[in-house]
């Protein structure tokens, strides 16, 4: 368990980013209590998962192909409001722009990204058979795995092994080609020799064009059509740095060996954003928002010293230099809220620091949002000062000015040393027809490289000038040289780039292993209705006896569907048919997503399946809400995760929803105390006394008279308005 | 003009359903006025669309690579509430079930769906530069364009040469073949000859796995991943029929000669539904919702016979025969209301059926939206009954059963003609190590073969039966049938599907042509504040000359930000950013995207800008928002087609903006009624009473007073309540 983690921990970053290129060496991970704890549940999750079609391997009709999933509707529900849930609280509550790039994109933007280039991992072959293939570092790691498995292994060997095994995905084509042999590892299932390692590109490739005339590839990660995109969006931002772009899709890598379910899929939803800065200003506005957010902390130095992670609010980290930068910091506060608010647990998430060696050359600080789950910690979210790399390597490539600029508050005076303009025009008539060539190279000199020029010019009277091969003297005379002093009002700078990068479908991963659970006793299935009685006691054994009581505690905002409604009994559909499509209405009006469930199952079995979709509410039509006295046109409220319930009115129902499931106060607790007398748990009197009010209220249209009382009040403004609202409904004859 | 927009309808075709394999013929599709107003707006349509980054081609820093485009900002924003618009509309209201499958499909799914063998164009290539190639079609239509154009051209070759322009897309590969000899075409930049006809197959394929070990594509259309998950979404349906299954995704074509901007994309965006029914029970519980809909019809046997398109109720379409079926006339009624209500122009949808010849040979009935455009009619949603074709194909392809099942109201008694038991047991006897060979054999006979035999066994005295090459000698003695009654009580069929299969990118471009158009002479640029005065009158001349005021009038549920805040001037930015603050929190918090211009630019101009974005709704915070009395704290409210505005509280705004961008049924007339004292134009005076109501009602705490009287009121029920109420308030101290 220990080493299987360790293994897939380190393979979290192999496939990170292509261009880092810095040999990494990686602390080991240790499996944590609460890892265990994923893991004892992971059986019972993931049969739920398929059984209810959250997600399954994709054309599995077709016998599958490993590393391609399929959303089905409930996990294609809970992806699509994750996602809505990203969008509002990034680019929205960020005021970020989006953008909608392709998926396929052509050789030269992947050539100048590194992904053509350093994209790989190695592979090699069985020699005997060309189709038996092995990723290099993971067949290592398991040769190591079982050589230190062997009986009466010296301590030395050991700690050699375990070595080995820890470098297996840094090593170098070299490294790896030497450490093969010398270890004489052979194919596992032949026992025969292995090719030498080999590059294998992880890019899908696909030609464009009838001929092929562009090689395009599937797009391995959504950041470059940002950056692509970055001068057209600075166009639109009028101009001004810091500003935020946003881009959420699918992204592609053809694994060698895709595992772990959602985990290292080939194809993959990402969220990425990057956030644009002036290189000199890194503090965030809104900073004072997060920095006194308290989170578990893994900084590098704690990792090389082999300390634990610590609680630390990120304003110390800032101020303590442990996070680089303020942006930063308001990035992996912003990101902690957001894995919160999609129902991730507050204590299996942390954030690890990438160690020095491990970071691409040009960042200047990275760090992961780790989240706990059965695996261990899993890197789900990687936040990265970027630097100025990506724009200037696209700059460089396409010739293209990927800058901004800014008004100085100051303006600045910069002493240039160059030739005199008498010179530049003396040397050109002197030169005549190579006068472009000179005068052009010695314009583009450096100070330093003209001064020394100069220099030798002075000491010998005259200096030689190499230029395409040519060479060309100079008098002494000929080259005058002064300073200039030219004062700067703009600032022109190439933005630096912090990078909040979410891998969904890791998140959506943690999401479901920290909500699940299994209920006590399978009480839900056991469960009534508040009133109206469970008519339908036949006990659906079979289901019951097959099926443990799971749990999704999805929260509202990206549970798959808001509510279920569900008719008591089948015997009463013929009546109910009105009701139904009043709450088919209202909830569609409403824009909720909902479920019916006729089946002729019990009441509480009912709930029970409702309960694995992570459905937060219940609507219960009953034999009250159709000929229930003053109880007529209401139904049951249960809420998923106390298994309260409340009567109220069915009409009332879908708005309240509604503010339930969204960012709105309205809580559970505000809902219950408004429909019930009888405190948290609502008794049958106190429920048909609240429904009572209500249709008392009604019969009297109460509220249109206050109305229109309230808009002459308005009107008149007299001094004391209570004094004239209770002389005016006097007035009004009563309804 | 004509023949041009008639060979871009002839396309639309020739990439659809790639199994629809029957020659097509097309009829001529003629420019309507129509279509030429929307290519005149084109050319600013176009400019505007590049210069706020609506779309532009994809990689253009790179030089661009044909069909690729990206969504910058406003138009990806615009993309993403069109498609959450789509699924309120279908997913939610028609309660359907959504996966999300992969991009990335491998070889045995798309042979089986005919893309693999049959997703071709044919291509010709320069015999004397393979860089050179032409789709073959494309090039026989220029060729006989050109043909036409030549002088002295008997009437007889003119109508030869139509003919074969009409029938370009429709060839096989030996057709092409011999017309292009028989015109002797040569290549158009060389004249050297032109390869034969070759099929190019328009998937992008791409390996999957370090070998290739499968074959891999993308998807061309999102259909497929549908039907893959059919079983284990009607699992989730509890077995139940009808349900409808959704998914919105990338599709991928590898067209030779992509144009006409979003209209033909290598990669744009589906939405699909495959609706499931009985094959005899296509009638659909909601039609009474559509029948009254009065559409523009085009029915195959009006363009037979050249008569124009009429309008017609989907109640009388059905009832006629015209429309196959409930179902589908339910989805072309529901697709209607869709195009509606995302922005297109009513009297530019039309519905055109299919001709008989061009219709796949298993669909029943098929039925484009057209959407007249600049382009002319352009097919952008097919809805199509394809019978039970795709369930059947990939069925036998897997061996999967892909069928369901209902309970007769009645069973069923069905006579089978079979061996009897004890002359099976005898046979398998007989024939020993063949036994299962021959009974099998025997039990899966017709019963007409089976009587077949019989007979001969009859006439003879032995039969000889032919299994797997060998040959079975049967006595009649052996040779026992009977006639079973056998009663049914539950029926198992393989579902039909109604599919709509909407062209999200063509639908977008629509939505852009018929929402935009210029301002009378750049009134929005003119434009004052309510009140407030302009004092930005500096004229932002060379913006003001360059640009027109054009102005899309989206609908406010897609529009790409719901509103753009205003501070009227740049000096009073130090002392609004508590008001700006407040309002961008109360406008993240109800999920509004939304844009602050803080340009230099006067009001007017800023407006303008706005419109260009096609923002409906414009806050300006002013200086009596910061310092203006009872108007301290309000802002003005304009509303961008009519260009009106009202004053009202800042705080008011969000909600309000919340609710007339949603299906809320708050308009802006509503809003204009209830903060204006003066009707439609707002005047200061009218404003500034309204604001100051409020002010009155919020400083003597009436509502909180209120609250409490009726909730006293409720619990007391009184007999006569506003009697009652008028002596409660009366009892209270007045606040």
């Amino acid at each position: 368990m220990n080493s299987h983690k360790k293994r897939e921990r380190e393979r979290e970053r192999a496939s990170e980013r292509a261009s880092e290129t810095t040999p990494r060496q990686h602390m080991p991970i240790t499996a944590s209590e609460g890892s265990a704890g994923f893991a004892a549940a992971k059986p019972d999750l993931d049969d739920l998962i398929k059984r209810r079609f959250f997600y399954r391997q994709a054309f599995e009709i077709y016998g599958g192909v490993g590393g391609f999933y399929t959303y089905g509707p409930p996990g294609a529900a809970v992806k699509q409001n994750l996602l809505a849930l990203w969008r509002k609280h990034f680019v929205i509550e960020e005021n970020l722009m989006e953008v909608d790039d392709t998926n396929i994109m052509p050789h030269d933007v992947l050539l100048t990204s590194g992904h053509v280039e350093r994209f790989n991992d190695f592979i090699v072959k069985d020699s005997s058979d060309g189709n038996k293939f092995y990723r290099a570092d993971k067949l290592l790691e398991e040769v190591m795995d079982a050589r230190m498995a062997e009986k009466g292994l010296s301590s030395e060997k050991l700690v050699e092994y375990e070595k080995v095994k820890a470098q297996a995905d840094a090593y170098s084509k070299e490294q790896i080609s030497a450490v093969f042999k010398q270890y004489g590892i052979k194919a596992p299932e032949t026992g025969a020799d292995l090719t030498e390692p080999e590059e294998f590109n992880l890019m899908f490739a696909t030609p464009i064009g009838p001929t092929g005339m562009v090689q395009g590839y599937l797009r391995p990660e959504t950041a470059q059509g940002i950056f692509l995109n970055f001068k057209f969006c600075l166009e639109q931002n009028a101009g001004v740095v810091p500003f935020g772009i946003a881009q959420v899709g699918k992204a592609f890598r053809n694994e060698i060996a895709p595992r772990s379910g959602l985990i290292r899929q080939r194809e993959f939803t990402q969220a990425e954003i990057e956030f644009f800065v002036h290189p000199e200003k890194k503090a965030h506005p809104k900073f004072g928002d997060i920095s006194g957010l308290e989170l578990l902390l893994f900084a590098s130095d704690q990792q090389l010293a082999a300390q634990p992670a610590t609680r630390m609010t990120l304003g110390a980290a800032v101020a303590a230099g442990t996070v680089a930068n303020e942006t930063l910091a308001f990035f992996i506060g912003r990101t902690y809220l957001f894995l919160v608010r999609a129902g991730c647990r507050p204590e299996n998430i942390r954030f690890r620091q990438h160690l020095p060696d491990e970071m691409a050359h040009y960042a200047c600080d990275c760090w992961d949002a780790e989240i706990e789950m059965s695996l261990g910690w899993v890197e789900c979210v990687g936040i990265a000062d970027r630097s100025a790399f990506d724009l200037t390597v696209h700059s460089q490539a396409t010739g293209t000015s990927l800058t901004a600029q800014q008004t100085l508050d100051t303006p600045i005076k910069i002493e240039r040393f160059c030739l005199t303009k008498k010179s530049l025009a003396a040397i050109g008539k002197h030169f005549k027809k190579d006068a472009k060539l000179v005068t052009a190279s010695l314009s583009e000199m450096s100070a330093d490289a003209l001064k020394a020029l100069k220099a030798t010019a002075e000491a010998k009277g005259v200096c030689s000038l190499e230029v395409e091969g040519q060479s060309f003297e100079i008098s002494n005379e000929l080259l005058q040289v002064e300073s200039i002093t030219e004062t700067q009002h703009v600032e022109v700078f190439t933005p630096n780039v912090i990078e909040p990068s979410f891998g969904i479908d890791r998140i959506l991963t943690a999401i479901y292993e920290h909500t699940f659970s299994l209920r006590a006793d399978d009480s839900a299935a056991s469960e009534k209705p508040a009133d109206g009685g469970d008519k339908k006691k036949k006990a659906d054994k079979k289901e019951g006896d097959k099926v443990k009581a799971g749990v999704l505690a999805l929260p509202a905002e990206i549970a798959p569907y808001k509510c279920v409604v569900l008719p008591l009994d089948q015997r009463v559909v013929a009546q109910y048919g009105n009701l139904l499509a009043m709450a088919r209405a209202g909830l569609a009006e409403n824009g909720l997503q909902y479920k019916v469930d006729e089946s002729g199952a019990s009441i509480g079995r009912r709930y029970a399946r409702a309960d694995e979709l992570g459905i937060p509410y219940a609507i219960t039509i009953d034999f009250d809400s159709l000929d229930g006295g003053s109880l007529v046109g209401t139904a049951t409220l249960r809420e998923r995760d106390s298994t309260q319930q409340v009567r109220l009115p069915l009409a009332d129902i879908p708005a309240i929803i509604a503010k339930l499931s969204s960012s709105h106060q309205l809580t559970w607790e505000d809902v219950l105390a408004s429909y019930s007398t009888g405190g948290t748990s609502s008794s049958s009197a106190g429920v048909a006394a609240a429904g009572d009010k209500l249709d008392y209220l009604r019969k009297h249209a109460v509220a249109a008279t206050l109305n229109d009382a309230v808009n002459a009040l308005a009107e008149t403004q007299p001094e004391d308005p209570i004094a004239w609202l209770s002389a005016h409904l006097a007035s009004m004859k009563s309804q």
